[in-house]
């Protein structure tokens, strides 16, 4: 059974498609998966538990409960329903109104395609375009970068969301407008609610829920398929792996990540399944973080390492009292990053994941026994990425280059030989929109390849070395730009480290050190390859030849180290593009 | 894929038949969702991990760690597959055995069959012959329960296991030894371990998996189809809403319930799934339990209220330093036994399902708002039955005795309209084991029917009121014998009580009260009538027309009272047949 009750669907005529009637033929004892649901049982369970927190755009603060959120998306519902947008486009940052978009265009039966606000014009252009959208819901911050678009597709209406709606029965927008006709709309027919959208009950668990897109930083962004399937069981597998069902309380939980990152992790699912509280926000701003980590009682974030570091290095940083789950990923974190946070009370949940699987799909799992080595290896043991998710089936190590249509082979579990790390089963996504031709490339030999290279450790772990196409190769040595990384953040002048090739003319490559400095501090180039060439981490031939430091390190919107700008730096001799 | 590799397939021959072959057509981005893969993986990620602490039955404290268990389920499975062995019996208390089974039997392709020691032998031997298992795997102390079945089955083998294996190489029986010969099986055919088996992939997951039988009160027992993915399901749902991924810690599980119960409301793949520790038990022992409790660090249990009531009023009672977590089910708790447990620092989660639910399907969730309201009032509350689980479709309480074609009609959310709780989704189990007629009936309209009554509240949770057949209509009114039951505790002196209907001339019925008294305390019938009259909770209709005072109610294996019981000795004015 799905798709609306017999009175609204002879009012809505056409837009339900065949698929959505009651012909389906699913057995009394299952139901399938969809995480949407998630959020009307909420509602219905707890309906006054606080829902969302969130300083507006114009500065107010917004306290809305389950009940509030879960009519708000079913008003979004019903008026997607009744003006017949199916496939729906989001430009917006953390705002309350991209996860009423989350669960309101789904429970239509529409999917889901955000994108990131951070990209280039032609790139967000390009996402709406290739995803044909037929209705694109924006922050109204970000409405100029839809200019593009718009000219390209002048019928493809924008719903914008002013980001002001503080106050009880005041409309800010027409984002709050649609809403309300939504809601006005279900009620003069019948008044179905939940049970006329697609909540509990969707027609096909392996349908597509949503369409976040790569970050494409040296290609054309590409659309990930993410099925209702998927979507669930990464949702459910969150809950247990960040530890949001606390006991005898609630999460609160801090939208640090983007929500059109990887839809989120999946996380704007999971902490409705808790009943927990989204405390949404418009930006990354330490001093707010800080101030929202003391006063809020935030129990969880997600973040990547980059954000970490900050927040770590931020004047506002102390010691919390309560413990926070904090879940990092994005790119591989060092131990000195974990250490820093584990003495404020930020306890690092250390996963490593793609867009291509929902976020997260490896944790590095903490193990009692490790309390009792030197503070220094337990951290670095924590810094590894671990085993597959409980939810997932196991990671794999393979051997690289082998030719697509044999099957995969494993390197040995001795953490030295380099493989790239291949997953499998139900937290990999369907595969990317309409490009069956890189699908084949991402599965083959039936396995989701992610281009990271790693070593696979005899206790079964993985730890990444590097994305193959960042490792360097030194006098025949492979030397993980990664690993470096870690290590040169240990001087103690040294916020953060990016690590590129060079080449060099006797040893064919050689490492060169982009470096940024802690506030109030300097680093000399020469006494830093020094400083390198007496610590016993460090190899002879992994010493850097060349050091710069700058202001900032060029990162992607995730986070992510943008090595091929450093590459591009380090090729010219200067500073450009950033 | 499924199924041993090649050179596994080629010995084993005719033993994996059709459908376990790497045919499957399943997609790459989906693995088939089975529970057997939580051991393999806890193994894998935290071989060091104790698995199972146990005191054996010759009295020696035997602990496990993952590696050690997984090794044995593995052994148990090459056994069974090499012996040909694929639908097996067990028969045992909660022992390593019995959670070596439930992984070694389905990790080898069959479906287990649990029964309940505690039935009279004809329901034993009926559930084994019409199960038709080909092999029975038996506790000693339980094997003369097995000579029925012996005769009419002399070609079905028993498995026996002396539960007394506590030395490292020690081998202390045929189950010892048959978990060896899987062992050294295995290493000389490839040594394929867990890739040889069905763990982390299987054919379909909609296959049975397991076929518990109900308790069977008033008929021969029914045996239950449990599917893979629906035991997955259930156990991912267990761990979010008993609290076992424990937040910088590890769960201690204390096997309290009986493993055979409903598979033990799927907790065996649970707390293998989060890599706790099961605390094994061979019997309910009060003074032990509290040992357990106070010096092993138990973190959760599960257990019927009867149990509880006796755990609280058991002399070793005290406040204890860590919160445990007890799931509670079975039959319907008092406010009064929430209270007592609260205060010994027992926190109640409370749910509620059936055999035919694997387990919990419902949860009592407790809102804060209640810490507001008298403390009676909030344990009321808390008894509640509640909404349905993360994991499962919302419950619905429908109008009773429609007929069985037309579609379920729901009743007021009133708070006061008695109908049946019914069920729908994932966790309901497939149906009745060949018994299309029961299965028809289960399922009528389309929803899993539980034969108990319950009133909806405007909030959305269900009450039970009574089974069907326990209310007590008088002069016109319902009573509910579990309503009346929870009033009476309430009394200093009453420890449980079991109320059902005597016929009455003038009311048509009216409620009769059995008692049993706290220890020390005596209860005078005709005073404690006065009591209740005074009591503003029991209206004037309620008040038992007539109060005996026993030694002890008659009960379940699960502990239910069992009402039927009470009705003959009301019936017959004196008690026999307990």
């Amino acid at each position: 059974m799905s798709g609306p009750p017999s009175r609204l669907r002879s009012v809505l005529g056409h837009l339900w498609g065949p698929g959505h009637g009651h012909e389906t033929t699913t057995p009394n004892h299952i139901h399938q998966l969809s995480p949407t649901f998630f959020l009307e049982r909420a509602a219905a369970i707890e309906p006054n538990a606080e829902a969302v927190y969130h300083v507006t755009a114009n500065g107010r603060v917004l306290r809305r409960d389950y009940q509030e959120l879960a009519d708000r998306a079913r008003g979004l519902a019903y008026y997607l329903l009744r003006r017949g947008y199916r496939r729906v486009g989001i430009l917006a940052t953390n705002t309350p109104a991209f996860l009423e978009s989350i669960y309101g265009v789904i429970a239509a039966g529409g999917v889901l395609v955000p994108a990131n606000y951070r990209l280039k014009q032609d790139d967000i252009t390009y996402i709406f375009d290739f995803a044909e959208v037929d209705l694109i819901i924006v922050d109204a911050e970000f409405e100029h970068l839809l200019a593009g678009f718009k000219k390209g597709h002048p019928n493809v209406p924008l719903l914008v969301d002013t980001d002001t709606d503080a106050t009880e029965g005041e409309l800010s927008g027409p984002f709050d407008e649609a809403v309300l006709e939504g809601l006005t709309f279900d009620r003069e027919n019948g008044a179905h609610g939940w049970a006329g959208l697609q909540s509990a009950r969707v027609a096909n668990e392996d349908d597509m829920i949503a369409i976040p897109f790569t970050s494409g930083t040296t290609s054309k962004p590409k659309g990930v398929v993410y099925t209702h399937r998927g979507a669930y069981l990464a949702a459910v597998g969150n809950i247990v792996e960040s530890g949001l069902n606390v006991p005898f309380g609630r999460c609160k939980y801090l939208w640090t990540l983007p929500m059109f990152h990887a839809m989120g992790w999946t996380f704007p699912w999971s902490v409705c399944a808790v009943r927990g509280t989204h405390v949404c926000l418009r930006k990354i701003d330490y001093p707010l973080i800080w101030k929202l980590l003391k006063e809020e009682g935030i129990t969880h974030f997600n973040a990547a390492p980059t954000v970490n570091t900050l927040l770590c290095a931020s004047p506002q940083a102390e010691r919390l009292p309560q413990p926070v789950q904090v879940t990092v990923a994005a790119s591989p974190p060092t131990a000195h990053l974990f250490e820093q946070m584990t003495d404020l009370n930020l306890h690092p949940v250390h996963v490593y994941g793609m867009t291509e699987t929902y976020g997260p799909i490896t944790k590095g799992y903490i193990l009692p026994e490790w309390d009792a080595r030197p503070k220094h290896d337990k951290y670095a043991l924590m810094a590894r990425q671990g085993h597959g998710f409980l939810t997932s089936l196991p990671i794999r190590v393979i051997k690289p280059d082998r030719p697509e249509d044999e099957a995969p082979v494993d390197v040995a579990r001795d953490g030295r030989e380099m493989g790239e790390i291949v997953f499998a089963g139900n937290i990999c996504a369907k595969g990317y929109y309409k490009d069956p031709e890189a699908t084949r490339r991402l599965f083959a030999g039936g396995v989701l390849h992610s281009g990271d290279l790693a070593v696979w450790h005899p206790d079964g772990s993985a730890q990444i070395q590097d994305r193959a196409k960042d490792i360097i190769i030194s006098g025949g040595e492979n030397i993980s730009s990664v690993a470096l990384e870690s290590m040169l953040v240990e001087h103690p002048d040294v916020l953060e480290a990016g690590v590129v090739a060079v080449s060099d003319s006797h040893w064919g490559e050689r490492p060169k050190a982009y470096l940024t400095a802690r506030e109030g501090r300097a680093i000399e180039p020469a006494a830093f390859i020094a400083w390198c060439k007496h610590q016993s981490a460090i190899s002879k031939f992994m010493v850097p030849r060349e050091v710069e430091v700058v202001p900032e390190l060029p990162k992607t919107s995730t986070g992510k180290i943008k090595k091929n700008v450093l590459r591009e730096w380090a090729k010219h001799g200067r500073r450009e593009g950033q």
